[in-house]
């Protein structure tokens, strides 16, 4: 029987894993190696090896009640989307609430972790663990839930760059951008349009001469800013998208490019990717398409090579007196502390039951946890992921035999490889909200759309056409939360809050007709019901 | 008869000025009191007392086909909002083509411009001036074009704000901004939202702990990425608008309002103006949405009073803590070497006919330039009041007597306050093209369309339902340039040029039926006829 769970890292996915331990009756330990939690969020002056590292200027993509964690949503006055220090607030104020820090010991980094000689019978696993210099000790825990995270491990692919050798200027990799200082004037490379990308060309281009943005095979570029205004994210993914891209998946991808292009052409602003726009994350910038129009950035097709200060692109077009370049070029990972045998791939991937589990096991007690790329925040899917992983620890949720296990995996690689524009560094994996549902599943969580119709209108057609917000895993089932239909219903207030700084008064509008509400009930009802293959009348367990 | 000319100042209406009376066959002298020409488009490291100053990210407004001067399409290869050094480039370029320099007495400051005595008589007026320390010397001249532009001198009214000598933090006008270097951490207040103040906000927005914009009346905020990513002033000032807004100016007004709001609500950002959208020039910005939902610039009323490091708002709310207060409170004028008589106002505006001749001269030899506000570039409006002047000087074209000029100017002046949303420091005067029109017909270039569409109908669509770029100025009368058709026929690929510097294979498209051109010709001859009250068979001149 699992009791002691020992937790590698105090990231989000991290905290979200001791939360799902003490919820469950586990009892967690966590070992960070930094001296305070956040992971990523945790804004390091200086890049630290081995760590994710972030920018001065981040942003988080995903607006506040996405990225929320699914029982405790932001405070109303913080703005829908975060600076990276309003996030790592944010998980203070987590790990605050549900008295986590207490299980979290820092500055102790795990060295190894191992099956014990009776890991058959006991599921057991010696974890080794370093504290300042030197101070190794080997613990024995019931379960490890592994939360280090993506982004610790620059992939600098140097030796693709011919006469990179011949560079004079300065050259560094993304994971060690700070802020613009020093690039005054400069003239700059940037390669690769990832996220990091397109945010550090637009940074540096505030005070550089010139700023180039390589990219071999562009992107789809999303504003954070959506129709109206409100959050890009919060306004595109709901249950009523799903269903949209379920039934005519091609028109929908029309539909968005479509829109993309309204607000600027990517064929023409040279961005214009191979791939669908489903087919790959997009990019999240809101400022590049100006910084295009004005000329500060300028989009360039892919390095052909470096000739001194010089680079020529495969388009034969060369620029000069290059000062430096920027690699974006995304990152590696492994997980040098784990037996080879668990870090196998499959594709692109990990080769992980619905990215947690390793199939081999003979006992299900090691879960990867956080290891996952969807068009949606992170925090949700790593909290569903511990949430799963919790159940299945303790025996609450089974796993299927591990043939079955392996041939899911396969199945979802091939079908992954097909839907999505993958790669090693090209990270899209799963469907968002198809993802949590599959997962909320298996906890017992997923909400039951067709009863809460008939039992709560009012929620459901926010469940169903509002956005996903998490507090839709909390209204039903195993960790069932009473505050999560006040969150769901409030949750738009949230969102309006922090732009009340300056109050413009509005005149009286009417009130929508009642007929067009019951109209659309009908509706979604149906449709619902067609999308979710379920009766009309069934009890929700 | 007038031969000798002063143009004072060689920012871009002196470079104009100069241009227009050389091809009148005129001969210009400019004085210019700086070391360089450029005005405030020449970048100034320090701030110099007296001068228009820009700060280092300054992109202007413009785009670089509606900012041309009408004979001098900008280079395709510049970027279609240009960096204020590109547009320093692109003056340089016209002084340059048109060998503009030596007409230029640089480092020459006007100290007094006076009738002569025989003024009556001749029109000729007494030209005190300084080089270096000192070396003073009068000259005479037979006109005078004043070009000493705006923004120059600071408003700063800081007398209207309570408390504001308690305030210890640092605290300055926009006009000394010149980067967010020293701004790293800080809370900073910017107080007014006109084009600068947004530009700081977002600027110091990128370092800054906090930035909070203060404004009164609130303001529509426009991008220059416009639809599909094209130039908004490009697809935004066409004749057809103009009919538009002649004929249904509500409809028109609210049509845009919408699609701002549809881009983000004014009224949910706290920004909505009480003002329609075509009562005040907007505020073009790209970035600021994107800080504002992201809390990094926070909108705010009007300040109430400072208390220390305190500030408190109109609505009661305070903000404590603050380091550094902007000032983006505009601007004042005067001609301190100007006679009074010759700087009286009429309303908000300086009482001038049709913004360029003070009524009262007996002989109409002195002219301002460039001291207008339209919805549009100021370089076309400059050029063509210039091209205006410069005929009056040689008397190939006339004005009216004082008593219509006086009467006209008044009316003018009640008309646009009527219109527009004055204030001495929120200077909407004009309806862009419809002024320029107006001058163009007393140059007599003013374009026929209706005969343009008798005998050159694909030029006739361009200029009719394409940008109102100042090419069609030069299509015929005096000052006609061959290559007009020719620049406005190509204006679309210099628009394109820019942006392909990553090229992305396009699928072919269908040529557009000919019987969509057949019927869109016909309904704008029609409309066109109608709104410009021209018969359809009329010989151009």
């Amino acid at each position: 029987m699992v009791q002691r769970v020992v937790v590698i890292g105090a990231g989000p996915s991290g905290l979200t894993s001791i939360k799902a331990c003490l919820d469950e009756g586990l009892q967690p330990t966590c070992f960070e190696s930094s001296h305070d939690i956040g992971g990523l969020w945790r804004f390091k002056e200086k890049p630290e090896p081995g760590r994710a590292n972030i920018y001065q200027s981040v942003v988080i993509n995903s607006s506040k009640e996405m990225m929320s964690f699914s029982d405790f949503p932001p405070p109303a006055q913080l703005p829908n989307n975060m600076h990276h220090s309003q996030v790592l607030l944010y998980l203070r104020l987590y790990a605050q609430a549900f008295k986590l820090l207490q299980h979290i010991h820092l500055q102790t980094t795990v060295l190894s972790v191992k099956p014990t000689p009776d890991f058959a019978v006991t599921g057991q696993w010696e974890v080794e663990t370093e504290r300042g210099q030197g101070q190794r000790k080997t613990h024995v825990f019931d379960a490890v839930m592994v939360c280090t995270g993506h982004f610790t491990q620059p992939h600098l692919p140097l030796t693709d760059f011919t006469g990179i050798e011949s560079f004079e200027g300065r050259c560094f990799h993304s994971w060690e951008y700070r802020s613009a200082e020093g690039m005054q004037g400069k003239r700059v490379l940037v390669i690769g349009i990832g996220n990091s990308g397109g945010d550090i060309a637009v940074d540096i281009s505030r005070v550089a001469e010139k700023v180039y943005l390589s990219t071999r095979s562009g992107a789809w570029v999303v504003s954070r800013v959506g129709q109206g205004g409100l959050p890009a994210d919060l306004v595109g993914t709901s249950r009523l998208h799903v269903m949209m891209q379920k039934l005519v998946p091609s028109w929908f991808n029309r539909m968005l490019e479509k829109k993309l292009n309204e607000a600027f052409d990517h064929t023409l602003y040279g961005l214009k990717p191979k791939h669908r726009f489903f087919a790959q994350i997009p990019v999240v910038n809101d400022d590049l398409p100006a910084r295009i129009i004005s000329g500060r950035v300028q989009v360039k097709p892919n390095v052909k090579e470096f000739c001194g200060s010089s680079v020529v692109f495969v388009d034969e077009s060369v620029i000069n007196e290059v000062d430096v370049v920027v690699f974006a070029t995304g990152y590696n990972y492994s997980f040098p502390f784990l037996p080879s045998a668990l870090q196998a791939k499959c594709g692109y991937r990990l080769r992980l039951y619905k990215h947690v589990f390793p199939p081999g096991l003979t006992r299900p007690t090691l879960v990867v946890v956080g290891f996952i790329h969807g068009l949606g925040a992170i925090n949700p899917l790593a909290e569903m992921q511990a949430r799963w992983a919790t159940r299945v620890f303790k025996g609450l949720s089974a796993l299927p035999s591990e043939e079955t296990m392996v041939e899911e995996i396969q199945k979802d690689t091939t079908g992954m490889h097909q839907r999505f524009s993958c790669s090693d560094r090209n990270p899209l994996q799963v469907d968002y909200i198809p993802y949590l549902d599959s997962l909320a599943e298996q906890v017992g969580a997923r909400p039951n759309i067709p009863w809460l119709l008939m039992k709560d209108p009012r929620l459901a057609l926010q469940v169903l056409l509002g956005p996903c917000t998490p507090y839709q895993y909390r209204l039903e089932g195993p960790g069932r939360w009473a505050g999560a239909r006040q969150a769901i219903l409030t949750q738009w207030q949230r969102v309006v809050q922090p732009f009340r700084t300056r109050v413009v008064p509005q005149p009286e509008t009417r009130p929508s007709s009642r007929w067009s509400i019951v109209v659309v009930f009908s509706g979604v009802t149906l449709l619902c019901c067609i999308c979710y293959n379920k009766p009309l009348f069934r009890s929700p367990h």
